[in-house]
Formats: structure tokens, sequence, C-alpha cells
């Protein structure tokens, strides 16, 4: 434990202040490949902030308390919208996935029957290739030619939005269409993946968009709801969506609100949450009713969530005291192969970003994992002769393949269905259906096949993928209790397994535990799967972070932790902050704010007084005049685009909050703003529109405390002023997530990390 | 909604200076009887702040990350031990009942089926008496003359220590003794009370209790676990008890998270959530186990929390979508009825205010009640004659009563068993069992009596009474469906009753959802059970508060709101702050310091330079020199207590967190603390204790801005600053909370409160 305070100590010992101004003024790099130790500058955090200057008060003032309760009525009726159209899109993957894969499943199960005899079994696994090659190939293509961010399952990518952080394109309708395609074709070209992940993706664009009033896509803009237009609702509406989402896709809608929470919400608000909850119901009972309807039961309301654990009896999920210690035992299992899949798709991760750099490789690598898939599925069909009379196992497309007269295949019913229905198959087929090896073999196959997966430039989620896995190992270890305790239900194992092979990728922990529940849909459960989740938590933890961690911190993501880094009290704002500070006066000339935009990508700038303490000039923590407040480079922008110039009154007359919402949430970029050589002389006056009251932090307050302040209240900039509340410096996001805990091991420690450079 | 408008604007208007002066200055009555709209002075607000000051630092620096891990690991542990022993309580409290409970219904019905035939029914009568009185008078006294803090269920108070406020002896073990022993003899007593909402306040308090390696009621301290004397983390381990009573009461740990979350976090926080809801867990899991045993089925793990729904069949629980209108309609009938509960108990509780001020009318009271309550129930019995067949209901005593023979009266089989059963009875018997007028008979007086016990001298909850008088006209409803569609099932929509009722009063949103849902033990009704409390939550706002609020509000307590109040942000912190500001120097001297504290009855006291500024000397805002930290009154207590002076180098020796823990949170008072006169001249170095970087908010801050800094932060003080970083007031959370929002009958508005003196 002493080496880990001496890193510590180190660490800090070397930042030095010429560091620190390096990586501000010198073009780096962008984060190197395969480091998980550098932020990339890039990444802009949202801004929760609300800017209460003068136009925003004068808009409160004149529309007063009416506007209150209409704006209430309207945030009630936007996430009421928001549950149906998620829940709409998820009928659409749902309905489509289950057609086209009916169809592929009926045809080859035609062709293997009749080719069993004839030993042509070339031509339905041809068959089978063309209809996975097919589908795949145009998502893949979709994903790395159109539109990147579809890429995986989006949670990792919802996390980072719902924790703060600006990801281009995420919430873009474009993304969405993207998104949809992409995993119907992954989940119908039978890859390793799941329609859960890319639900929570999809809500969460449902939810920006439909808040906004308008869509960059289709360039329209309904000029309704401006009033939303800004990080701080649009990022409460964008938690409904995921939580219409989670709701949508497991019909878990207190697991929705907690997802949500969990992921991102930095502040509890009961009305918030409240409405987070009524979305996520509203989600759940349109895809309830719908699915009902097409099922062919009207009204009865049966059909509980897109992933379908289905009906457990109670007595299978009944459980006594001497089993506890086999479920913590299957969660260090889970926990351990799920460390393993974290670190080998890591490493793969890697490689893919050294290797396959370019598009074609990534539709290929796509193309061959689904070849891939296909090709083991049918090898293991071939193997493992594990046949069972028919009747037994209530599969959809049994085929004989190898089998007697009255047999059929079981591993083939594994394969030749999607891998949801496996799911359910490991949960309640009956305990004869499945032999120990099958169940093995699949387990195994999978395992790694899905670690192969995940990354791929496709659309899809982990969720589906990893309980299949865990539900096999699960089951065949149910198998072996089965032979001491004959009375226990193999089912339940396959469940318990399920939950800690995910528990140990995603490290997911209340929210899971409730998804689980409410999926299943019986909450006496409760207990075993939390320990087994909690379990397998705690293992992975010990080894590596979450699957989804790894891969935003590839990506140099400044994701913000929950609490800040222990011991680092004696760590003073005046380390952490970034200076020197660019600063405008109270009224500016537009040539040195042109000039000023032109020169520094800082997307926010504290407005000072003219009074320069003389004093100190010359030191390196030269102050800047006392604060005023902070302008942000978009509030500029829209001021210049518009011309709201001291000088020409005629343009004051139509600012009002409007006028900033309008471009939200792209502005224009500084180089495309003309301003005449005549105009750089006039000034603007920023008093109107800064915010006059930025967060502000003393220049000795300590680490903890500006984190804390951070996360809580959501900001972007946080002013660190000296004791005669004179600018000194800026603290954002990267100052902060620079301070990286980690805890591995036992050990607990904290590295710092460099911030690369914007390319 | 013009005129709410100009009220706000009128009320903002007569916010004079000189007012706000006055009230911190003169000696105001407290807090008058009846009136909602006066906020008591002597709440304090608990310090979610960690003051980072150098003894800090020091300790921190010496302990290291070992330290970090085994704080970790005791609060693992701390938090287990937590769920055991609630769960203990709970089943003291729920095995308590039952024995003395089933005892006194067993001799009843035996009294009166002997003297149904030989007329001498006023024996049993007598004996029921009897039997009801005694207890109650044992808890009254009890209540009413040992700890008045552990009246009622204890909501409304641990949901004010969660918001951030102290609450006197909340979490003493005494209190629990109390409210253990209160809530037996209540329930026993026949009282309309339920042992639900004690269960809350007995798991923080024995959250409290164990966190803290010490009593005050015993006296004892054991030295252990005195790194979590703090507001901040003790507030984090009561979060833990009280939804680990919620899990033992009502087999809800989900729910329990939600309760704490939704009542209390300031700031959601993974770690904390996840070790609130391992507490949860292990206290249903022990509730569960230890019950499972006593009834006979060791291993099982049958017995779902206190409060057991009994198990709903697949079949009841299912709905259609005709039914949805009915349940919405039923929420509306809840809203109404509740917000007519709460009105009711409203006057009551004023009326009790104002006349029943003496310990034995309170008693006296309480007795009254608690006969009044039993002869209900027998002239009831008496009055309707609802005989049904024997072998229909499966009550455990039934009595003849004015039947035939082979018959049993079936009101008699409400009243002669707990109100929890009756509940039971509602969901569960079969549909003829209970006639129409019995249920509406018993709905009304249940209603009423409940209003009337509701804020009696004794210890019970509200949730029991609520549902039972729900149940009963949601069944009555049932069965007036049941002549349209007969295919339903009454139970269910007694369920619906009961939470209409219940959320009606209690105005809880996705907690009390959750709990239903959990105690149900089925989520496919949690879509029905949401809108009916979603109706009965708008319907019933649009008339009052909450019972708990109003109850709140009648006591002045300083409850935060979640949000600012709307159209706020033209307020300022000049005009929110109070002022003038007393101040220390950072050098300062004891006579000073003994004099200030001993004059004013501050909490904390800004640091400041000894630089004044001259140029304002005169005026209103006379600033205070240059803001150098924050000091505690409790930290300048222990520093005169223990001579850490200057002059005294020796006591300099023995100063660590240790010397402030020591005491916490019960310091000694000013006037117990002995200074020699030689002493007085004798400095105190407060920069080396204070807190060096408290909060800070410049004076033009906005209320909305400031509001949600003190709600996120969890602080008990702001400093307002002005341009020159020199200390010009502090912010309070009375000075934050009288700003309160009201929303009813559709409009929306905000009212100024005002505060009154410490007595």
């Amino acid at each position: 434990m002493s080496g880990n305070k001496k890193r510590f100590t180190t660490k800090y010992g070397t930042m030095s202040h010429t560091k620190k101004f390096d990586s501000f003024s010198e073009k780096e790099d962008s984060v190197p490949i395969g480091s998980l130790n550098i932020l990339s500058a890039k990444y802009e955090s949202l801004d929760y902030e609300v800017v209460e200057n003068y136009v925003y008060r004068e808009e409160e003032r004149n529309k007063g308390y009416p506007f209150v309760v209409k704006k209430n009525v309207v945030r009630w009726i936007i996430f009421f919208w928001i549950g149906v159209i998620t829940a709409a899109i998820g009928i659409i993957i749902d309905l489509s996935i289950e057609t086209i894969a009916d169809l592929k499943f009926n045809q080859v199960k035609k062709y293997i029957d009749r080719c069993n005899q004839s030993d042509c079994l070339w031509k339905p696994y041809l068959l089978l290739l063309a209809y996975n090659i097919v589908p795949v190939l145009i998502g893949s293509t979709l994903v790395a030619y159109v539109e990147p961010v579809a890429l995986g399952s989006g949670i990792p990518q919802v996390k980072c939005y719902l924790n703060g952080i600006k990801i281009p394109r995420l919430v873009r309708i474009k993304t969405l269409f993207i998104k949809v395609i992409g995993v119907i074709t992954t989940v119908v070209g039978g890859m390793c993946g799941g329609k859960e992940g890319p639900m929570i993706h999809a809500g969460a664009v449902v939810a920006a968009g439909i808040s906004q009033g308008k869509s960059t896509t289709f360039n329209k803009d309904f000029g309704a709801l401006n009033y939303f237009r800004e990080d701080h609702e649009k990022r409460d509406f964008v938690s409904g969506g995921a939580a219409a989402g989670v709701a949508a896709a497991f019909g878990s809608p207190v697991g929705g609100v907690l997802f949500s929470l969990e992921e991102g919400a930095s502040f509890w608000n009961q009305g918030l949450t409240w409405r987070i909850f009524f979305a996520s119901m509203i989600s759940t009972f349109t895809l309830n009713l719908v699915l009902s309807a097409y099922h062919g039961h009207p009204g009865d309301l049966t059909y509980w969530g897109l992933l379908n654990f289905g009906k457990f009896s109670n007595f299978a999920l009944s459980y006594e005291m001497f089993e506890l210690p086999i479920f913590f035992f299957m969660g260090i299992i889970g926990g351990l192969t799920g460390a393993l899949f974290c670190h080998l798709n890591y490493k793969l991760t890697v490689f893919r970003m050294r290797h396959l750099v370019n598009r074609w490789k990534k539709v290929l690598e796509a193309v061959l994992v689904c070849c891939c898939t296909a090709t083991v599925g049918v090898l293991l069909m071939l193997w493992q002769n594990d046949c069972k009379p028919l009747g037994l196992d209530p599969t959809k497309n049994p085929v004989q393949l190898n089998c007697n007269d009255g047999e059929y295949n079981s591993m083939a019913s594994l394969w030749l269905q999607v891998p949801e229905a496996s799911v359910r198959s490991f949960f309640h087929d009956p305990t004869e259906s499945l032999d120990a090896t099958t169940l093995g073999y699949f387990a195994i196959s999978f395992y790694l096949l899905t670690i192969w997966t995940y990354g791929l430039s496709v659309s899809a989620g982990l969720f589906i993928p990893c309980l299949a896995t865990g539900a096999a190992w699960g089951r065949l270890i149910g198998l072996g209790v089965q032979c001491v305790f004959p009375n226990v239900d193999v089912g339940k194992y396959a469940l318990v397994g399920a939950a800690s092979q995910l528990g140990g990728a995603v490290r997911m922990t209340i929210s899971l535990t409730v998804i689980l529940i409410e999926a299943t849909g019986d909450i006496t459960f409760g207990l075993p799967l939390m320990i087994c989740l909690l379990t397998a938590k705690w293992i992975g933890d010990y080894f590596t972070e979450s699957i989804y961690d790894i891969h935003i911190q590839l990506s140099g993501i400044p994701l913000m932790a929950w609490d800040p880094p222990p011991l680092s009290s004696n760590i003073y704002a005046s380390e952490v902050m970034s200076y020197p500070v660019t600063v405008f006066k109270s009224k500016e000339s537009v040539g040195k704010i042109v000039d000023t935009l032109k020169k520094y990508t800082y997307n926010g700038f504290p407005v000072v007084d003219d009074v320069f303490s003389a004093d100190t000039e010359g030191g390196n923590n030269k102050p800047n005049g006392r604060l005023r407040g902070l302008i942000l480079r978009s509030q500029l922008i829209v001021l210049l685009q518009n011309k709201v110039f001291n000088e020409i009154p005629s343009a004051w007359d139509n600012v009002s909050l409007t006028t900033f919402r309008r471009d939200y949430p792209r502005y224009s970029n500084i180089g495309n703003i003309e301003v005449l050589d005549s105009e750089r002389q006039y000034t603007v006056d920023l008093l109107r529109f800064m915010n006059p009251s930025p967060y502000v932090v003393q220049h000795m307050a300590s680490l903890p405390r500006i984190f804390r302040l951070f996360r809580a209240m959501g900001l972007r900039h946080i002013v660190v002023v000296n004791d005669s509340n004179e600018v000194i410096g800026v603290v954002t996001r990267k100052d902060l997530t620079r301070y990286r805990v980690w805890r591995h091991r036992g050990a607990i420690g904290v590295e710092e990390l460099q911030v690369s450079a914007k390319l």
C-alpha cells in the first residue's frame, strides 16, 4: 500500500506548472491508440447551468406564472410522447427481427431436413451464410460509412451524455435511423448481439428530438418548444428517453429510472424523477399493448418488454439457505469471466484501432465475424450429437440433423433461433432437453464470439449475448447441483449465471438488479440476484474496469467519477486550474472578440472590470481584474452574428432569449462570421448577456470541494479568483477528470492523466 | 393568474431591510398555533460539508490510503448491521403484536360467543375496553411524558432529518425504546395505527446509533468509529437506516432505496446508493429468515416484510384496457378523500395545539380515542347484520354475534383482528364474504377514526389505516364493477383503492409506487398503481399539501423544496442574506470570542483579514474585510474548552480531529465553559481550524442559484461577498426556505414566510 502512496506523491510532485501550460499551448497528437490514460481535448461539457442574464430575467418577467405552468404541462406531454415513440421504435425493431428471423430459420431448417438424407449439407450452410452476410453487410456499411457513432450498444455514449459530455451527432435522427437498421440487420444476421442497448440509445435520440421542436437531419425548425433549447432541459429529456428505452427493452420501468439516475443525473429531483418514471411506464405500457394485440391477445397486456425472460413458476424461483453460497460462487465465476472478457475485448479493440482504420476493413471484419459465427454454429451442430426425442423442447424449428427419426438436434435448436430465445430456453426448458456438454460448448463459443463481436462496426448490444453465455454455464452448474439436490430447478441457476456474467462485464449495480428483477417478474428472487451481481462486480473491479468504462477511456472521454479522489484535499484550485485566462472587459470591442475567438478554442470567458492590479504584473499568476461574470463562446457568436453592437441601436430591439436559442445546439463557427472592418471598432455590452454570477471558488479551495461543486451542479466552468476577487484561472471538466482514481487488486491510488490537444 | 403574480410582486415589495433586521434582533414568540407560514428559528441545519481545515489535512496525510480502504470496509460492515438490527426490531414488534393481539381477540371472541346466548354482551365489551385502554395508557404516557418526539409515525421527522434539519433527540436510543413500546401498545390497543412508519424511524435510529460508536442515552462512548462522527457521514448512515426500515416494513428493498433518495439525499451517489440497497436487502432477508423459521418454514424464505399483502393470484392482478379509466376514477376519489383527510386532520391538530397542551390531557385524549374506536367497532358489529356461513372467510376468530348457528358476523371479523389483517381480507377474501354495506360502514368509520388518531400522543403510522380505508371502498367499487363485468376480481379493486387513499394522503410518488409493487410481489400491476397514485397526488395537491408537509409546516420546520421558487431570478443574494454579519479576525482574542458566542446564537462566523474598508463605514451594507474562511460555533466551543490558545503551547500538541469529534453531536453550551479572566487576553489562531474555502456567492447571485447550491451541496451557511471579496452577509436555510411556492387550484405563486425568533 505504501508503494501506492508513493506513486501518488510522485505524481503530484511532477505536476509542474510548465507542463500544464504546455498542454494548453502546444498542439499534441490526439489520444494515442490503446492508451487508457489520456483525455481527449475534443470532448466538451454540456452546460447544465442556466445563464440568468438580463434577457433571461426579462423573459421571465414578461411571461410570468402562466408560462411556468405551461412549460410544466408541456414537459409532461413531451415525456408522454417520449414513452410512446420509444416504444414504437422498439416494436418496429422487434417485429422486423421476428419476421425476418422466422423466415430465415424456417428456410434453413427446411434445407437441413431435406439435405440430411441426401448429403448436401453444404446447401443449407451456404444459405445460412447468405442470410447472414447480406444484412450484416448492409448494417456494417451504414455504420462504417454513414454514421460511426451508431456503432455498438450506445450505452457508453449515452452514459457519457448523461454524465454531461457533448458527444457529437449522438442524438441526431440520422443516427437513430442507422441504429435501428443496424440493430435489425445485426440480430437477423445471427451475430452475437442484442437489441437492448440500442433501444436505450434510441430512446435518448427520441427524447432529444421531440423536445427541441426541430431536426438538424431534416434541416427543419418547427419553431415550437424553443424554450427547451438549452443543455439543461435537453439533458433532462434525454434522461427520460434513456429510461423509456430501458423500460421498453426490458419491461422494466423502475429499472429505467434507476438506470438514468445511476448513470447520469447529477442531482435527484423529485419532479424530474416522477416524469422519467411516467415516460418509462408509458413506454412499457405502449409496447405491451401493441405486442399483445399483434400476438393475438388484445387488451390482455401480457407482453412485458422486448426482452422477455418468460414466466418462471413460483417453484422455480424459490430458494433455500444452502443455495446462497452457490450463488455467491457463481458470482465469483461471473466476475472472473467478466474481467477476462473486458481484458480480451480491450486488447482486441486496441488491435482494431491500430490496424483496422479503413472503413472497408471494418466492414470486412464484420462480415468475417458473421461468417465465423455461422460456421461455428454449424460445426457445433454437426460435432455435438445431442439428440433428444421430439416434443421435449418447445423450439420452433427442430432439425433432425445427425439424429434418428423422431429426434431432433438440441445443439442446432440453440443456434437456429435468435439469442434471446436461447436465453429463454436455458431458463425454462425441461432439465433433460439440454446435455451438459451442449451447454459447455455453447457457453465457450458464445463467450468468445461475443468478445469478438463487441466493438465491431455494427449496432448491437452486449446484454443478450452475456445473458446467453451466463445462462448456459449457469444451467451447467445447475445440472451439477441437481446431482446432489435433485429437487432444484436448473432454470434458476441459468438466471443466476446470466446475471453474474452480465454483472461481471458491465458492472452496473442497483439498476441492473432491478432490471433483472423486473424482467423476471418476481421480486422474491431479488436477494440471489443481488448476491451474484455484487460479487461479480467486486471480483470484476478487482481486475479491470467495466467494459463500458474501458471503451470510454480508450476514446479519452473525460467522464466524471462520482466522488473526488481520496486524500486530495491538499490539492488546491491554483494547482488544478487552467491559466492564463483569456478575459473580456464588460464593454469589449468587436475586433478583440473576433480575434480572441479565432485564436482560442475556449468556450467560456470571464468578464472582468477594467481595473488591473499593477503590482503582480510580471508573475505567473497575473490577475485579470475583478470578476464581473462569465460569457460563453456561443453567446458571443450569436452577438456577432446578429451584430448586437452598441453602435447599432436597431439590433438591440430584436435581441431576446429566442435569438440565442435559434441556433442551439449548433452555433456557427467563428470563421463563418463576417465582421466588416468598420465594425471592428464597435463595442459589445457584455454585461447584458453574460452570466452575472458564475460559480466561483477561491484559489485555496481544495480539489474535493471543486469536484463536488462541479459534479453536483453539472457545470462547465468554474472561475478561480484570488483574495481580491480577481480572476486567476478557470477550472473545466478536463482539469478535474485528470485526477483518476484506480482501485484494483485491493489497493487504491490516484493517477494524473494527460490531456491531448485538439487535432 | 394575474392576481397571483400581483401577490408575488407585492410580497417582495414589502420585504424591507428593516423587517429582516428585526426578525433577527427582537425576541418574538415562537410559531403561532395553526400557522403554516411561520418558520421556527429553533431548527438548525445539519452540516453536510466537510471542513477541510489544517487538522483534517493533517489526519488525511498521516493515515493515507490504508485508512481510506479501512473506512470503506467499515462502512459496508455498518450497513450490514444496520440491516440486521433494523430487521430484528421489526421482528420484535411483529411478534409482540401478534402474540398479544391473538390473546386479546381470542378471549374477546370466547366471551362474545358465550354471552351471545345469555345476553351479557357488556362483558366482552368491557373486556375489549380493558384490553385496549391498558396498553394505550402505557404507550401514550410514555410518549407524552418521556419522549414526545416518538409521537406519530416518525416519517415527517425522518424526512426532515434527511432533508438536512437537526431534529433534537430524533435519533437517540431512548426515542427508539419509546417508539417500539409505543407502536406495540398502539396496535395492540386496537387503534387505527400501523407499525410501518415507526419502522422507518427505528431504522434511522439504529443507523445513527451504531455508526457513531457511542450512545448519549447510556452515556457510553466506545471510542470506536469516531471518524464517522460528522453530520455528513451520519446522514448517509441514516439514509441507509430509513431504507432498511422501509425494506423491513414492506419487504421492499428497492422501495426503501427510493424512499431514502426521494425524501432526502441531496446528491445521488452510486457508492452510497449501493450500500443503502445492501442494507435494505439484508434487512428484508433477515426478517424473512427469522419469521419463516418462527412460523415453521425454516429456510423457506416466504415471509417477505412485516406488511404482507398476501399472495395475489396471477388472474387477480391481470387487467384489461377498459379497467384503466376505472382506476383513474378511483385515483380521483383517493385524491379527494385524501385532501379532505389532510384538511380535517389539520384542523384537528390546530385544535390540539391550542387546547390540549398539558400532558395529562394528551394521554386522556389517546385513551378517549381508544375507547371510541372499540365502541364504534362493537356498535357496528351489533348494527350490521352481515351474517355469512362459516368456512367462507378465513378469519381467525369468527364470532356468531346476532347470527344463526353455522354463521358468523362478517363485520365482527373485520374488527376483531389487527387492521393489517383486515387489509388482507379486503384483498383476498372471496367476493361473497363481505357485503357492500359492511364495506361502506367500515370505510367511513375507519376513515374518520384515522383522522382522529393521527397526531395523537401515541406512536403509530398512517399507512395501514389508509390502506384499510381505501381497500374497503376500493372493494366496494369492485363489487359495483362486478355487476357489469362479472369476471373481475374485487381484490384488485381493493388494492387500487388502498393505493389511491394512501397516495391521496401522503403524496409520495415513485417510492410509494415501488413499495406497493414490491409488497404485492408482482410487477405487472405497476401501471394501474401508477395511474391511481399519480391521479391521487395531482388531485390531492390541487387542494392541500400532503399530511406530512402539513405537520412539518405546523411545526415551522424549514424544509427545503426540491426546486427554487419560479420567477425568482430577480431576487439577489443581497436581498436574501442575513446581515449584519458577526465576523472574527483570523487571530482573535478569547474574550471577544466568548462574548460573541454568548451574545449571538449564530452557528457559523466568517473569518476575515484585518483590513476594513473605510469608505463604506456608515452604510447599511458595511463590509467586513476580506473573507478568509468560516468557523463554526461548535469548533469555537471545542477550542475554548480545550484552551487551544496561542499562549498555551502545550494545548496545541493534543489538538487533532479527535478533539473535535469527541463531543459530537452535542457540544457544550457557551455558558458552561469557564474562561479565566487572565485568559481573556489570550488569542486563538482560527486559520488552523476554520474552513478555509467555504462556499461563497457574490452579492448579485440570484435566489435560484443560491438555492441550488445550498440544496445540492447540503450546506448550512453560504457567505455572501461583494466585488472585493468582502463579507457582507450570510445565507442560511431559513433565508432560503422563507420563499415558499404554493401550487393549488391550478395556480402557482410564491409567498414569503416569517421566521420566528428562538424562545
